[in-house]
């Protein structure tokens, strides 16, 4: 199960100014002239009557550029939310056909609603449900995956210059019931669609303007960035950024939909997510991402044996706790071994209500745990090619004094963790150490 | 087209006691042990979370005592009102498919949470949206018509003891999307569906608890109805009683429905509409209803021609403007005549602007108008084979030195026009007249 426990809202934060010089408002030089465009605009685009006018305004744009059109939207904000209430205070361990049935018209609401704006400026538009699309999907209620999107018609409508206004988050499942994608399943909509209509480019307009270098609240010199790879957002969105839901990252790559990140309320270019080879100077490093939201466990001098990892991580597992960043040293007496890995924050009590549990079983000598620990990672396809990037980090860290509690490392990422008052510190010396500064 | 513009919610009120001994809740003496119904639930009943659990737990009352159950419910109270001022705030002239997609939420929200009620009751329940069912309707977007409802696979359901939880309102039309049958609906849709399950009876609860003789504001003695015929009760909602659309009723009559009005806050039976052979003793008059929403208005000295009316009524039924009771006195000189109608008190200033804006076309001699008129009525079936009902009528209102204005008859109803100030003394003398009052 993913859980949504990094604070890396700072790498896709909506600076004051933007960063870099940029051209005025025109397409991404790549997109054809009379191109199929998908635009998803979130709950807080589409929160109130005023919002959802300005959307129908910036759909009108594309449509009058000669684009044919196909608009995702989510529920106004705080819709789902009052939905979901009321279902809870009716059934707690709620049937989620029932749920996916009383939620899914928050959505419903927002495309009848933009429909109806995109007529009232001369637009000629119409409102698809998940079940009039259709968008099928598997039968997991509340946490559906889309199967597949049938646009024939959508695409014989586009040719009558009709632009589709379709509800995120939703489709039909094999039971002819609404089901839901899950919180956030609005992205994955987009791009699923995008997919099936094989556009040439899928807009996510977002209350930020695209995914930055890093977090500008601590580094008052970074950079937006004008590309970035799907696996590298895929890291990103990984580690629990909220631009872009995981799910549709990895829809995006591997249907090779090209997804740009932008802003609803500025009118700017935004980042696009897009494979390796549209990158021509790709950077070793593209981004320094930080968490704050990790908790530390040390389990002492467990026996060295077969199994003893799983007897530690299966219950751990079991309680649903994420465990994230694991190391393994040998002890001194060669025969027992200290055992470390991370938690999300508020989980940790939970992990060593768990571990206590299990004293007798796995006979430790002793649990040290440590709250105030943050992860700083540095991300970037760059790294796969280079050699010295990790050498980097190390250096550069211990150069500003910061000590290395636990690293681990994929193929485009290094993450180390540190003592949580040092993460400004850090992220700085390594944005500069990367040569990630702006002017 | 019929508007709403009579108060007879006095027939249909609410009193603080039960006016006649009743017997304690028991099914209506008629009905099989095991039998197939229809419960209706508006609004105000399911307002909030907790009515919406009251509701669950009356449905359950039936399913203990074996009945087969469907459940028609509106959208919580207030609901439909927030998503016509959206979309009449995105669009005042709207898209009526797009108005229907935005309005159907609010019934696909209650079938939802009522269905999780009743599981969480430990009731087997399911909820069908307009196209699940699917309940065919026209192509009539904001108004449509119901023509076909296939109920084949609730029914199977019904045999494994699965209770339908049916949004009213609302069907599928011709062009695969959401419609909704216009305000008030949902007394069709439950009638309609009580039609197509060959339902045993349709119980329609509502914010009063049955059909009354009369206002028992205005006669302390009025009494509760244990029936009424479909024809009374379609005179009664025609003249714009809020208890049952017109259209349900006439859908009722048509098919046969035996529907029952009660309350969804006390627990007593209510009244039955049925046919005129399930009720033994039929009395004369069964109730007297009357409004004071009336103005009436007479055009002088009209040429006595034909056309002259159709110059007069063509006008004013363009302008939408209902016209009601209508009488035609020939005038002194032979030539010419003196036209009286009345109009809803609210149409009265664009009527008469209306015929102004006609003077030089219809060459009438003057047009007089008065807002303080009310129309006082007697309804019962029993008058198709009792002479002298009117005569009664007449003369207990001349009685009371009642003048009358303008008199209307059809088959089962006859409609006296008097001064407004009057009202409650003219029902108070028609009720005793009828033998209508209680103990």
């Amino acid at each position: 199960m993913f859980q949504d426990r990094c604070n890396l809202a700072g790498l896709l934060y909506n600076p004051r100014e933007p960063r870099a010089a940029m051209p005025g408002r025109k397409p991404p030089e790549d997109l054809p002239a009379m191109a199929r465009i998908v635009m998803k605009f979130g709950g807080t685009s589409v929160a109130d009557v005023q919002r959802i006018k300005n959307v129908a305004l910036r759909v009108k744009r594309e449509v009058d550029d000669g684009h044919e059109v196909a608009v995702v939207v989510s529920a106004m904000s705080g819709a789902t939310n009052q939905l979901v209430k009321w279902v809870n205070e009716i059934s707690p361990l709620h049937d989620a056909r029932e749920y996916d049935t009383v939620v899914a018209t928050g959505e419903q609401v927002t495309i009848g609603l933009l429909a109806l704006a995109l007529q009232e400026i001369g637009i000629n538009a119409r409102s698809w449900q998940g079940w009039q699309v259709p968008v099928e999907t598997d039968h997991v209620h509340g946490k559906a995956r889309i199967q597949k999107i049938d646009c024939a018609e959508m695409i014989r409508r586009f040719s009558e210059k009709q632009v589709a206004v379709v509800a995120g988050f939703q489709g039909i499942g094999p039971d002819n019931r609404v089901t839901t994608l899950g919180r956030g399943g609005s992205d994955t909509s987009a791009v699923a669609l995008a997919a099936a209509l094989n556009a040439d480019r899928c807009d996510i307009f977002t209350d930020v303007d695209g995914v930055y270098t890093t977090d500008p609240r601590i580094v008052a010199k970074a950079r937006k960035l004008d590309k970035i790879t799907y696996e590298e957002m895929l890291e990103m969105a990984s580690l629990g950024a909220k631009v872009l839901q995981t799910r549709s990252v990895e829809l995006a790559m591997n249907h090779r939909v090209r997804v740009q990140v932008l802003s609803s309320f500025e009118d700017k270019p935004g980042t696009l997510v897009v494979g390796e080879d549209e990158i021509v100077e790709q950077e070793v490093v593209s981004g320094i991402a930080y968490s704050r939201d990790e908790a530390k466990i040390t389990v002492r001098k467990v026996q060295d044996r077969p199994g003893i990892a799983a007897g530690i991580f299966g219950p751990l597992a079991d309680a649903a706790i994420n465990v994230d960043m694991i190391v393994q040293n040998a002890s001194d007496d060669g025969k027992t071994t200290d055992l470390t890995f991370t938690v999300g924050r508020a989980d940790l009590e939970r992990a060593l209500h768990v571990l206590k549990g299990r004293e007798g079983e796995l006979k430790y000598g002793g649990l040290v745990s440590d709250p105030n620990v943050s992860k700083v990672s540095v991300i970037g396809v760059g790294m796969r090619s280079h050699a010295g990037v990790a050498q980097t980090m190390f250096k550069s860290l211990a150069a500003k004094g910061i000590n290395i509690q636990v690293i681990s490392t994929s193929e485009i990422k290094v993450s180390v963790l540190i003592a949580e008052d040092y993460t400004e510190l850090a992220v700085r010396a390594l944005h500069t150490a990367y040569g990630l500064d702006g002017a």
